[in-house]
């Protein structure tokens, strides 16, 4: 008999979950449809700032893959196509075409829940005037470009991007991109609430070089208009901030509306709770028949803190689909959770962070010893070699490894990955010191910055044998 | 009571042991003598290929520390001046100054060996000729770099290298840098012996596009001498290959002859075999009463066949001159293995391996599935990406991972690392396809290269759950 599957968002998680389960099962045994509510599916969220920024030519470029191409692997899918409501008990969805209006329910046997994120958009004055932007979807990004294309870059144009962290950084780059003098405003003492304040201190001292304004612990309190009704700055807590062009970076929180409404559990972050195989549970942790749910809209667990996150990540988006596709074929695949790994640039500085940070150990309730080594990225006789500073937290007592943090020149971001790796097996600091890591003098000093990082640790770990 | 410690060697393994020892015990606890042949101390021989390529401008920028910062370190340290014979059961060493042929015995508690390697030249015709170099030491550099002054780059200049491993291939790239027309004549179907042939293939086609003539399957017989008893050519089993310079470039072997005269024991690749830290053993498995040995004279056990290997590497070097410091100090810190990564370059095509390749594996008596993956090593939309081509090999049945081969443009090598972290804490396809390695568009497709060939090679295995 053909199940019948239906995927409600055409993005990461939702098309790769019906792309997957596709791979596995034909049109005999399974039926999928999709309905999405935009225009676009399988498209780069996380490339949307390169785009504004121009060094990312054309919007289509961002897309992997269009409703045609999917279609022509056998999926029903609707887009402009939103899904009003979900009837768990019935095994159904309502939908509603957005053009037309038109109204209907679809049944399944499978949901797919992958109904992504929103951005932070505070209720405060000024922040739905024109010129305020968020660059969350491709709309979002095409308006931003239009807006570009109409506004500047004019003797002196101006943006102020609210939000220290990943999309506040990398919207920063992209209006430098664009000729605008541009001013970050944000909460915490320094930017990239990510890391630690004194890695921070090294994004804003880049930032600064790059001649941006930094405006530290200023919460944003409104969005000044002019007689046009459209931006002309913002109003912080420490003072006025003029920019014609205003971005937002406040981070996302996922979009589950549609799932509440339908009486499923969110959780403190406001994500739907899955097991690790992506199937919905509900308040008590019991499955929720039939229903699976991935990407920006559900809460993963951090392997180290044992805590439930929301992590918007396209790379998570597609872990997760891969494993609903394999597992509505009955394979047994698992997302076991993350281990919080995140990487950006701004300019020739790179920054990431994996496992814990300070204040994340303390909120998790675990001691810490942390050391910093100082470093480069190639051997420092070798041409094109950058400092990079990496810090790392251990577990006192066991020496267990709960974080890095990396800032520093070309090369050093995707060093993070090896103690991602690290932290996902759970390996010490000791064990950490003895990874066979790559080593000639391009790509690295004799000792890998992460193992001088760890050197420095177990020195101040002391011997732990 | 002060103990005394002499180490044999002033170069990496040999001189971070006596650091680290300093480090942690004082001159009334310890004191330091030091035997270096030659009159350098702590240098990167890694980086000799490109000192004599003009990449680095300077020797001195090679030198990590000299005898005289040594010195002032609390060493007391003997240049040109050689050990010839150690008295193991007295524990004393001979050593002969080199310029006054003055000899004398040095009583020891602890004794270091960190003799090095010496590269291979075979005893066949012409191969001691003016004109054929090796780049293993400072001097040897200095020599090559004096005949590139002498001889090139003239209206043609062509050059030699026999041997297509790590150094054949850097001395190529060195020599184009030079201006020469450069032939590498190797012994395997495909250059870069250490990785699994259509890897190799993508190397030669590499090189080929770098204007080298690749000849494979060539032996070197002869060394071809002109009128003036000088190089011009090198004779192989498939032809003759014209050149003034010959570089070689076939590998390395432990500098053991010392220890061997004392009878100490070696293992099947002529390198001293320890236990974990670093104490040298004797036949039967037992240890040498206060004997350590670390760096190039040492075979490491290789974590995935178990079996001994000699990786000549500073990396590893430093690490074995770390832990022979520290236990010094009674600190029990151990040295587990290697797994057998390596990384290089040729031009903008970084090459990469860690683990076993398929030969490696069958002769370790494992059977394995691999798969491959063609990826871009950022997103494929952001400037500056580049093809990269991983191959993963893992163990069916298990799904325990065997090894990594990468071949790509800029930012391909190092991602060696989440692999080689994987196998050295022994983890699955399946567990390093959900590891949390960082993506964003400047660094990463949504898939990173590495995760993208545990996809492929999981699909392979069949499903692990």
């Amino acid at each position: 008999m053909t199940e019948r599957l239906v995927v409600v968002g055409g993005d990461a998680a939702g098309m790769t979950a019906a792309s997957q389960a596709r791979r596995r099962l034909d049109a005999q045994q399974l039926r999928i449809t999709v309905f999405e509510r935009g225009a676009f599916t399988s498209y780069s969220a996380c490339g949307i700032p390169y785009w504004t920024g121009g060094v990312v030519a054309e919007r289509d470029q961002l897309i992997a893959r269009t409703p045609e191409q999917h279609r022509a692997r056998g999926m029903d899918l609707h887009t402009a196509t939103e899904v009003v409501e979900l009837d768990l008990m019935g095994r159904r969805v309502r939908t509603r075409d957005r053009q037309s209006g038109a109204q209907q329910w679809t049944e399944y046997d499978h949901l797919v829940l992958a109904t992504g994120a929103e951005p932070v958009r505070p209720a405060l004055p000024g922040f739905d005037a024109p010129g305020v932007h968020t660059v969350h979807t491709l709309p979002d990004g095409q308006a931003l470009r239009d807006a570009l294309a109409r506004t500047g870059p004019g003797p002196d144009p101006r943006a102020v991007v609210v939000g220290g962290g990943y999309i506040g950084i990398e919207m920063v780059e992209a209006l430098l991109l664009r000729g605008y003098r541009v001013t970050l405003v944000h909460r915490t003492p320094e930017p990239m609430p990510g890391l630690d304040p004194e890695l921070g201190e090294l994004v804003r001292r880049g930032l600064e070089k790059l001649g941006v304004e930094v405006v530290p612990g200023a919460e944003a309190v409104e969005v000044l208009t002019g007689p046009d009704g459209r931006a002309r700055g913002v109003r912080s807590t420490v003072g006025e901030h003029p920019g014609e062009l205003v971005v937002l970076g406040l981070g996302v929180r996922p979009r589950t509306e549609l799932a509440r409404a339908a009486g499923l559990a969110l959780g403190v972050h406001g994500g739907l709770r899955t097991d690790e195989r992506m199937r919905v549970l509900d308040a008590s942790g019991a499955r929720v028949p039939g229903v699976w749910a991935g990407g920006d809209c559900v809460e993963v667990r951090h392997l180290l803190s044992g805590q439930h996150q929301h992590v918007a990540l396209g790379t998570h988006a597609n872990k997760h689909g891969l494993v609903i596709g394999a597992n509505l074929a009955g394979e047994a695949l698992a997302f076991p959770g993350v281990v919080g790994t995140a990487v950006t640039k701004v300019g020739d500085l790179e920054i990431a962070r994996t496992g814990l940070n300070e204040r994340e150990a303390a909120a998790a309730g675990l001691s810490w010893v942390a050391a910093r080594a100082e470093s480069t990225t190639r051997a420092g006789y070798y041409p094109g070699t950058a400092p990079v500073t990496v810090k790392l937290l251990a577990e006192p007592g066991t020496g267990r490894l709960l974080g890095a943090q990396l800032v520093g020149g070309p090369g050093a971001a995707k060093r993070v990955d090896a103690v991602a790796v690290a932290l996902g097996a759970r390996l010490t600091v000791t064990q950490l010191l003895f990874q066979d890591l790559g080593y000639a003098p391009p790509f690295s000093p004799v000792w890998d910055p992460v193992l001088a990082a760890a050197r420095a640790l177990l020195g101040r770990l002391g011997p732990l044998g």
